[in-house]
């Protein structure tokens, strides 16, 4: 008997900070069947937050640095407003979700990422036991939907910031042991381009070989290395089939349109 | 053969705004044996978020008006901040917490309050089949601990503002045909007492003949008033107990030691 299917889906970037391209995206989520879960990131509501707030984002290498009052920031912004809109926006349109940071339920447990050479402060690492599987089971066989926001905690009392892109890589690995996962990655552009200026010059299908190739010609560009990193990484530790592409396109995924998709080879 | 017994416990107040007071709270109510379900209220936090972004908490005869910022305020700080740091606590103790808005699992649907003398704006107010007795249980009977913020949502995807109180009462009512349920308000002082200037005046037992008395006499102040009435509403619709005292003693409950019992007669 095949594994029941799961689609994990991740929203994040400009979608999450435009209203109507948001609810647009969460009324095809819900209209997708069967399992699923959504991964969101916090867009730029959290940044701009900050600055009303006096508390700066600070990045480093391109990564985040997460204080005590930044944590405070991406917590409510997280895990509280933007996550609590979406659960209610797919209650409207008869998705049964539930949102959860990694403390509910204890289902995500991340360590405090080491200091080396920077600091990332609360920025919680996902390690290979991280996802509590049987606890996402029970929300799945329940008949939720589940909706995670980017902040998880270390079992000992501390929420901390964590990568959106990692989670929904970390879920789908953990997963699909049990079911037959898909996993999605919803952002503003097409897909993975050959030309970044060009929106119509997606990449159908990416095996891992081509990625390294792509990356030392450098038509990969920076931003989407980490991302696409984590995906291959996720095939390669049992997840079905990753996609990539346009969160206004998610319609077309049950038709196998959708974005690019990455391959082992 | 009896129900199994539900402990339906809320914090408010100072409790919430004293990161000291409030973890020897949690420590106490994880402690707690069996099923339970905590509801908090936000505290100042919400406030004094406001007043940083300029938005101010409007009162209209003691009650919170909320605008549409003052709306994204309170979802942030008690949905986010204060419920995830609740959760994460409780983790740690080992109490296998989630917590939930009324959107989550669609716990909790609200209608906004029907304008009258007073637009309240964004808050919402709890009808007789508001609690998703079937979800709750579900939670309940898979281990977890239900953690409510005082968040609710009117099922089109609107989130509301809802009084904690009304939502401990009206989940304790809801709950009190499959369980036996008791309610215990915990908040900074010792009980309800008969000499407000004096912690050590708590009255053991209250009828609710008796609370009507107080009430003429002038004995029970303003704002214990609709705590008691939510209270012995709850006891009128089923609810076994209803205890109300000091969030610092709340490891005497179990020695029925706790604050003030409410007793129909």
């Amino acid at each position: 008997m095949s594994n029941s299917t799961l689609n994990i889906i991740k929203i994040g970037g400009n979608v999450i900070d435009d209203d109507i391209q948001l609810e647009a995206f969460l009324e095809k989520f819900a209209a997708i069947p069967g399992k699923k879960i959504l991964v969101h990131g916090g867009g730029k509501i959290a940044t701009r937050l900050g600055s009303r707030l006096g508390v700066e984002a600070k990045l480093v290498e391109g990564r985040r640095v997460t204080d005590k009052e930044m944590l405070d920031v991406v917590t409510m912004v997280y895990a509280g407003l933007t996550n609590k809109r979406i659960v209610a926006s797919l209650q409207k349109y008869q998705c049964d979700a539930i949102g959860l940071s990694g403390a509910d339920g204890n289902v995500i447990k991340s360590i405090k990422r080491p200091v080396k050479d920077i600091d990332y402060g609360y920025v919680g690492d996902i390690l290979v036991d991280s996802v509590n599987v049987p606890a996402i089971k029970k929300f799945l066989e329940a008949g939720f939907t589940p909706v995670f926001s980017a902040i998880t905690h270390n079992g000992n009392g501390q929420l901390l910031n964590t990568n959106a892109d990692t989670i929904a890589s970390a879920l789908s690995t953990s997963l699909s042991g049990l079911y037959d996962v898909s996993l999605i990655y919803c952002f503003e552009k097409n897909g993975v381009l050959s030309d970044v200026l060009d929106d119509n010059s997606v990449i159908e299908t990416i095996a891992m070989e081509q990625f390294e190739n792509y990356k030392a010609n450098g038509i990969i560009s920076e931003g989407m290395i980490p991302k696409l990193q984590n995906a291959f990484d996720a095939i390669n530790k049992g997840v079905k089939s990753v996609y990539i592409g346009n969160a206004t396109n998610l319609h077309l995924f049950q038709q196998q349109k959708f974005g690019t998709r990455l391959i082992i080879k």
